[in-house]
């Protein structure tokens, strides 16, 4: 049997329509925590999430498994068992009140992939193993990557001791509540041996309107940003009456407002110069156990994150974010706590799979973009490891992190043609 | 018996030293609240210093009276018991954490006139009455002046129903509870005419370290600013993923920054060309209950306070306001949305009254500052009603509505002298 045309494989995946749309309907059920859905990790919302995907993948027929970090693998056996495996996978959490879609859509175009592959009656050259990952959304423990970290040994030292922030419990708790082995995490235990995979492909909402801005349905990820995050910083200023003249001032929100805006006017310079970046100030706010309206900020808090696509452009801006802080310390009589820093490398996506994404495309005459992901993704972590990496964006409305993200599902389903064609023309594509 | 002689005037006060320190003390221990003292409005902190300041009031033998809003009237008699009295009063309630000074501090002073009056067996010739007032600090009803407006008859519409922003309980009911009538202030109750006051005059911690600055202990007030504020005014953007391209963006954080970095600008050109003013976000801060690292955010919360000394200036500064929102609702795609403004009118200084402590001051030899108030006051309430009124400010470092007030007994009794010289001069002046 040779390679299947590409109408034959459109047909197969568009076979899953209306199996994908239940899935998602029953995600969406799950994760209700109006407005939007809510898939706390290593919670209750992620466990359902968990325990509906490995419903629909035992339907399969896949082999389930599980690690140490309680991720979830899904795997349709290829010939040759042994041979590196294809990994297609995403994340299963969401922000607090967030979409439906945000990680849950990877997860679903790997079941959908490897069930058009069983409708075609294809068996691949490798295992393909569609991953359900833990844990992603680092608003929960202000920690980035865990799950993927934690299948690939990369955890950061002390990541295990970090308090989720609603429940103020550790994420070590958190993962042994779910049935991981923070212990075996703790020595390093890995579930991948990163030279062992042959690829990690993630399909994933676009978080940004640039495809609705582009009237076009997919897009191939040309990079994923590193970042600098400071999760908890703060302003130590001075509290003082409201009639306080400026001179005799140390506000710490009006230090907080120029170091925002100093920030926005470097970023906004970025731009102008076509040199992607990002820098959100999430949380941004004076001490609501000390404010008022008549009192004088003396202390201002927020995290920053500041993201862009390469090493040294990152490095240029934290020397920026120490200068900019420097002239606001002296002219505001304040101090900058920044606490300690959380660093993301940029995730460099893998030429070979970036190219046979865009030829499946192509195959499929499905008209991509490309872009910059906006967002971090798992794929960094795997391709930090050295994985060969890529991604393929789906077009979204209204962004992400949000109740209402907005997914069609015709989009969906040609991101998941594009994946399945890829897989099928790579893996199965030899002549036996 | 003539005017006592400066010098026999100054005995007096000074006389008061010990009784002062330990009432301060006493006022100190009753409101302690690490850090600081918190003496809460209509609320148990208020109420015990209202004890204390009851029994040393009874201990100088004066007539305690209260009204509808439970302000706290302690008399001395006067020759002429029907002339328009005299006011000596200021506020016992402080901030949260606040210093023991703002407020209490006038009422000590009234309380030290009458002690002195005392001890040097003069009678006035009008009462004067030592006015512990109710509930200034507008940090816990978000209202100004509830005591000394609801002694006029000035309390707005609504007032009675606003909540105070930690219990939640009405202002009505928390009048209630200390023994006031909410339904006689809501007919309009009134324990003062106005037309029936003989003056109102306030010493007061002086809230900016000007007096520090000029190495002087006491300052004659020129004027009470007005202000316009929006305790509860929020900007409305959209929450999106961390990764958002600038020019996607709803971010309300943003929008916050550059509003108050607009407006800091404007107050910076003020003080350039001579014009005081201020300028306070208070609370300045994005929602608790959806921010997030990883969450640009869609929703910014901010009160303001805006003050200046004249009405011109105020509504100069109002209008500019709306050009500045304008500007970056429409640069920013958000929305503001300011609530209900709250608006108090400028405190006119009566000028024979600031003569009149003028000429006390130069009898006693203590060299004054003259200053317009940088804070609200009391005394704005009894000038607004038609009161003739002046303000004494006493040195004070670290400023005020914090634990670190700290004001040297010396400047206070210095602050008295003026006070007291004042009082002698023309309420006991004439021959007889």
């Amino acid at each position: 049997m040779g390679t299947p045309e590409p109408d034959t494989i459109r047909a197969a995946v568009h076979a899953q329509r209306d199996a994908m749309l239940a899935l998602f309907d029953q995600l969406r059920q799950d994760g209700l925590d109006e407005p939007g859905v809510s898939r706390d990790p290593y919670g209750d919302g992620e466990q359902r999430a968990h325990v509906t995907v490995t419903k629909a993948a035992h339907a399969l027929g896949l082999e389930i498994g599980r690690d140490a970090a309680a991720n979830l693998y899904m795997t349709l056996p290829g010939r040759d068992r042994k041979a590196a495996p294809l990994v297609i996978g995403s994340h299963l959490d969401s922000v607090p009140h967030g979409g439906n879609f945000d990680g849950a859509a990877g997860v679903l175009a790997g079941l959908a992939a490897v069930a058009a592959l069983r409708t075609m009656r294809l068996t691949p050259d490798c295992d393909i193993v569609v991953m359900g990952i833990r844990a992603e959304e680092s608003v929960w423990f202000q920690v980035s990557y865990i799950g993927s970290r934690g299948s690939l040994g990369t955890l950061p030292d002390g990541a295990l001791n970090v308090r989720r922030v609603d429940t103020g419990r550790t994420l070590g708790e958190h993962i042994a509540d779910c049935g991981g082995n923070p212990d075996a995490l703790r020595a390093r235990a890995r579930h991948f041996d990163p030279a062992h995979i042959r690829a990690y492909v993630e399909l994933h909402i676009e978080q940004a309107p640039s495809l609705v801005e582009a009237r076009r349905p997919v897009a191939i990820c040309t990079g994923i940003p590193g970042n600098f995050r400071y999760p908890d910083a703060w302003i130590e200023g001075r509290h003082d009456h409201v009639g306080l003249p400026r001179r005799f001032r140390h506000d710490a929100a009006m230090a907080g407002a120029e170091f925002a805006m100093a920030l926005d006017a470097v970023w906004a310079e970025h731009d102008a110069s076509g040199i992607p970046m990002a820098c959100t100030f999430g949380r941004f706010h004076t001490d609501p156990a000390a404010h008022g309206m008549t009192i004088v900020p003396g202390a201002f808090h927020f995290s920053l994150d500041v993201r862009a696509y390469g090493q040294t452009i990152l490095a240029g801006l934290e020397e920026k974010v120490g200068q900019i802080i420097q002239g606001i310390e002296q002219r505001r009589a304040v101090r900058f706590h920044l606490g300690t820093a959380a660093r993301a490398a940029v995730g460099p996506v893998d030429p070979a799979v970036f190219g046979g994404l865009e030829a499946a495309a192509s195959t499929q005459e499905i008209d991509v973009l490309h872009i910059g992901s906006p967002a971090s993704h798992d794929a960094a972590a795997f391709g930090a490891a050295g994985v060969p990496m890529g991604m393929i964006f789906v077009r979204n409305e209204n962004g992400s992190h949000n109740p209402d993200e907005a997914m069609n599902i015709e989009d969906f389903l040609d991101g998941a043609c594009v994946l399945i064609q890829w897989v099928v023309t790579g893996l199965t594509g030899r002549d036996r």
